[in-house]
């Protein structure tokens, strides 16, 4: 037998982010007591499909055991230098210092999750999270928390978690923006994006067995001057891939020169 | 009852695509006759790997059904110059048109894979094949044999090959080189890599259900200047990497402005 510390749990903001985190809450033990945004509307619309209530920042509930604190960069000074709680207090930035929270509450940390978030999904992903705290106490309090919405927690520091963060930023929203403007080249040319499905699974399955610094293929690194010329001319009426492609062909060639 | 018509096989080239070929038709019934290639030790290697006889380019095996050329793009037209034979032949390149090659038979296309292949690999991936051939006969026969090799085969013209050979630049090599640079970012960080991996395949797993373009998360869409100056900051040991990231986000901002 064992004791499962059911926490009372406020989330502060209504955005990607509050929005999967109170899904996921909800299908745990604990109870979520509020959901608190600047603006009423969208807290009222995220806390009716979490069936919680709604306030907003200026009527937090006092008693919870745990505030999550999931608004943007940008808000976080101010939410941190009005609020004040006796629970454990943790925002869920990747590049912004636990320290922020220092004088809203003696337990403080952080719960950020590193990955790519959306309300609008059905399916919740796996989110591998890193957590840190004032103090270890804090720490082992939150972790027992994150370990409740995920099998994987790690702790990680400032410096720690700023690193994958920008590490999450190259591989999740640039690659993102490749797969974004290649599906929109594919449309306009009426040809099939999804025949590229294998080649994209294949590229990620790699990665967990060889570095990708000995799994680059294709006419940059063979230096094959004839496609990268066919290409290149092919892309005449796209100037913005003609730019990325001329970017990444440079960079290839110099990377594996 | 069926029968399966059995090839003798001919592959020209040892390079990554010939080596790979050569295990997916010895998985086959087909019979795998020759490896021929320029460097006489090179062919040697990888038809003793696949247990078969190795030649130069002027000794070619004249009685096989399907001639595969697997060579670098420029050093195709070389080989149609030189190299005529009865059976089927067929190029794998994706930005060649079928007709380099008809000079060489009366039957004559392309075999083209829409992976990423390497001949270090152990596991073959699953391959969409783009297949093309000078008349509906020809492209039959060239389908009859492709769907030996891999359940997915699609016919496409010169210019559909041209035009999925580029979005496959862009979404393996272009994201591979990412990918490199991220990992080497990490290792010189000392952060770990594959705490990424979820964030990946959820990146990946998306595009199946949606459109890349609804999926744009980070600092760059929200237009969040306050973590894109603290990462800039980070980044500043890493000139490769700032200038990566601005481009980035630049090109971001502007295309979900």
């Amino acid at each position: 037998m064992y004791y499962f510390a059911v926490m009372n749990v406020v989330i502060i903001g209504t955005g990607n982010v509050a929005a999967v985190l109170s899904k996921m809450i909800r299908s745990t033990p604990h109870r979520l007591m509020q959901i608190a945004g600047r603006d009423i509307s969208k807290s009222k619309l995220l806390a009716a499909s979490a069936g919680v209530e709604a306030s907003t920042f200026d009527n937090i509930y006092p008693g919870a055991d745990m505030y999550i604190i999931a608004v943007a960069d940008t808000a976080l000074p101010e939410i941190a230098k009005t609020f004040h709680c006796k629970g454990i207090v943790v925002h869920t930035a990747g590049a912004v210092s636990k320290e922020i929270l220092a004088n809203v509450s003696d337990g403080y940390g952080v719960l950020y999750p590193l990955q790519s978030l959306r309300a609008n999904l059905a399916d919740i992903p796996h989110v591998p999270f890193l957590i840190d705290g004032n103090t270890e106490e804090t720490i082992a309090k939150i972790a027992v928390f994150a370990k409740t919405i995920s099998s994987q927690v790690s702790v990680a520091n400032d410096d720690e978690r700023m690193k994958l963060h920008i590490a999450a930023v190259f591989v999740n929203n640039f690659i993102n923006y490749l797969l974004t403007i290649t599906n929109d080249f594919c449309k306009k040319e009426k040809t099939d994006f999804s025949l590229l499905y294998p080649l994209l699974e294949e590229t990620i399955t790699r990665l967990k067995m060889f570095s990708p610094a000995v799994m680059q293929t294709g006419p940059a690194i063979r230096n094959d001057k004839l496609t990268i010329h066919r290409h290149l001319q092919w892309l005449s009426n796209y100037p913005e891939m003609s730019e990325l492609y001329e970017f990444f062909t440079e960079r290839i060639r110099g990377y594996w020169r």
